[in-house]
């Protein structure tokens, strides 16, 4: 194994996860746009407490705030802050109760206040206040999961039987603003997708709530077609939005990382959705093609690749992907490809991710193994700890989604 | 469609694939290299003809030339030359009358003279001389065939069966000069595995052929054994070698021609191996990550991806590239991803490859089709016919594998 370049690996690693821990991204977000009035605030999520947690650090008095989170997640009091845990997946009680809470906060803000709204994955279960019975909505959803109604369709007619989805949230908080710092875990943050969009205007129509209906025969209620018959806000004023943390800043983090270490940095897409070791190959290829360069190189791509499982090994798609490079880099001295989950949890295992250069194929060979049977075996973690091929971070805490990285540094003749 | 990136796509493959056609290739590689003292000219492969025609162009008086090429391939005299048509990819009688005169030739060569040896795909059956009888060599290979040997355990053992692989062509040639121009049709442009390297010193030992006998247990007679246990040139002093035809310059032609256009290029690989889908996925989430550019910019990746059928439809690799693309590209107003090989035939089909952008999918749809059912069928062709996505350039008389390019304009707002 290139010990340097391990190193380096590691290092970009750390780096870049930091940079999109929750409590980093709110305090990025809130060095960059000061707040005016009375400050109000509403998390949800499964980040939500440490978000709320850093806002009432950096922004001390607040003027009240609502905190919703998944069972298990409230790490303790925030001063002037009800914390509330949730279901999730599947909304229960306390979401209807804990969104409740925070659309009863919002009414007291005023003209010139501030409503800081602060978002992260989960918050479609989490914050959630039906216009239906809590048992109707469960049973619409099931009747749409049945009919095989893709997410678009089932979001058009969601977002109508709630008062916070589709720009809902933000509509209630006027004429306050509201600032809106946004943890994305979905590659292009679509806003409207993001917890179903409380503070993004809704680009769905009623007609289209009404279609769906249609096409799949929905067994619906008086109350709940009267909502389908109600139009969600096109265009909200009062709202500013920061993504903060996302597969994006987790790409520009590591990009910063490599430049500190010397390497010329491309970003070649923070929207990967390819199969994971199919992206290896061409990371791998994309390497061989730079090994005469004469200054350090890094290419980096993030995103959500795939897997097909073909096996029962143990294995996630970081650890694919980086595998999957190691024929493409077998005997190079100077190159090596990896790739990590955010959230430090790679498929059921406790690595993170992978790390394969130009010797790890030698490892294989040595156990008399080809890369091609590990990866049909989807059996890449005792393959990849054999070869000292892990990374390890523990939970981060986080989940923007994966990051891989080629490096390439001149070769020593 | 796009019209300007769609008849951009078509002057980049021209262009692409001019500069990587037999005779512009030699006329380069002999501008860059004078030669001196007599000339004598032997040329062998597919395209031997073609580069022949060229070099006496060029050169004007031979001292006298072979050229060795497959049936039908030879379209005319060339001065000074003897051009003989043999057997591919089995080599026959006449591949080892043609080599016989070839050695016959160089013989005449001395001390200052120049030997152009021209060498392009296939040459490894076109040129041979074996120092068996032709039964044996075909036994010996069909031995290796069925027992499993890879291609190099092959190469090793029939390198040392014959008077001209493995460097014994060049070594044959001395005390005159080898400039050796060859059009490479392999990833990496691997020169000891070009037509099994006449030109090139061999890596191999007689060691290895003997263990490769032992480890399959062939059956020789003692003359091949005799062969086996007698060294390849393992230094040349008196060969320079040009690669002038290869996948790398169809990158670097294809780059050259997008800067042309205004586009600033990237080429990210020439050694793409990996699944023609994948690839296509790859390169459209980097058109989607670089949707915002201010400036025309275009990534390029060479090489020769595979696809693994899992239908009976019609299309080739590079056609199901671009297609894999579209899903990514959709919608997008200012991105075109397109795929061809340079030979002008993409699987057995009459196109060269295929084209996609952000309306592609559109027409699918209207179809009534997705862009993974077609694939799941490998009926990439009707599909991009219907598009208006099929590249068709006819037989470009040259092979240097594959070009995919992705292109991002500035969005005009």
């Amino acid at each position: 194994m290139n010990s340097t370049l391990r190193r380096h690996a590691d290092a970009i690693v750390k780096e870049a996860v930091a940079a999109v821990l929750p409590d980093e991204a709110v305090r990025r977000a809130l060095a960059q746009h000061p707040l005016t009035g009375n400050v109000y605030l509403v998390a949800a999520g499964k980040a939500a407490w440490q978000m709320a947690q850093t806002a009432s650090d950096c922004l001390g008095t607040l003027s009240g705030g609502v905190v919703v989170t998944k069972y298990g997640h409230v790490m303790g009091d925030i001063p002037g802050c009800v914390c509330y845990e949730a279901g999730h997946p599947v909304p229960d009680e306390h979401s209807f109760l804990a969104t409740r809470a925070a659309l009863d906060l919002v009414q007291s803000a005023k003209e010139g206040d501030t409503v800081l709204f602060l978002l992260s994955g989960g918050g479609s279960a989490l914050f959630e206040q039906p216009l239906v019975p809590g048992k109707e909505l469960a049973d619409i959803t099931q009747q749409l999961l049945a009919c095989g109604a893709d997410i678009v369709e089932m979001n058009t007619v969601r977002k109508r039987l709630s008062a916070v989805k589709g720009g809902r949230f933000a509509q209630a908080c006027a004429p306050a603003k509201v600032f809106s710092v946004v943890l994305s875990d979905i590659l292009g943050d679509p806003l409207d997708m993001i917890a179903s969009g409380p503070a993004c205007p809704d680009t769905t129509t009623c007609e289209q709530a009404l279609e769906v209906v249609k096409k799949y025969g929905l067994q619906l209620s008086e109350r709940a077609m009267e909502c389908l018959r109600t139009e969600t806000p096109k265009q909200l004023d009062n709202v500013e939005t920061q993504i903060t943390g996302s597969v994006s800043e987790l790409c520009a983090a590591a990009a910063a990382s490599c430049r500190r270490l010397g390497y010329k940095s491309v970003v070649l897409t923070d929207r990967l959705c390819c199969e994971a070791r199919e992206a290896g190959s061409f990371l791998a290829s994309v390497a061989k093609s730079h090994a005469d360069t004469t200054e350090p190189l890094a290419f980096l791509a993030g995103g959500e690749t795939v897997v097909h499982l073909t096996g029962k090994g143990k294995g996630g798609r970081n650890q694919e992907l980086a595998l999957a490079a190691a024929p493409g880099l077998a005997g190079m001295k100077n190159a090596a490809v990896f790739s990590v989950g955010s959230d430090g949890t790679d498929g059921p295992t406790d690595a993170a991710g992978g790390y394969a250069d130009g010797d790890t194929c030698a490892v294989l060979t040595r156990c008399g193994l080809t890369v091609h049977q590990v990866l049909s075996a989807n059996n890449a973690y005792p393959t990849l700890k054999a070869a000292g091929g892990l990374i390890v971070t523990g939970p981060t805490g986080t989940n923007v989604n994966d990051i891989a990285v080629a490096l390439i540094t001149p070769n020593k003749t």
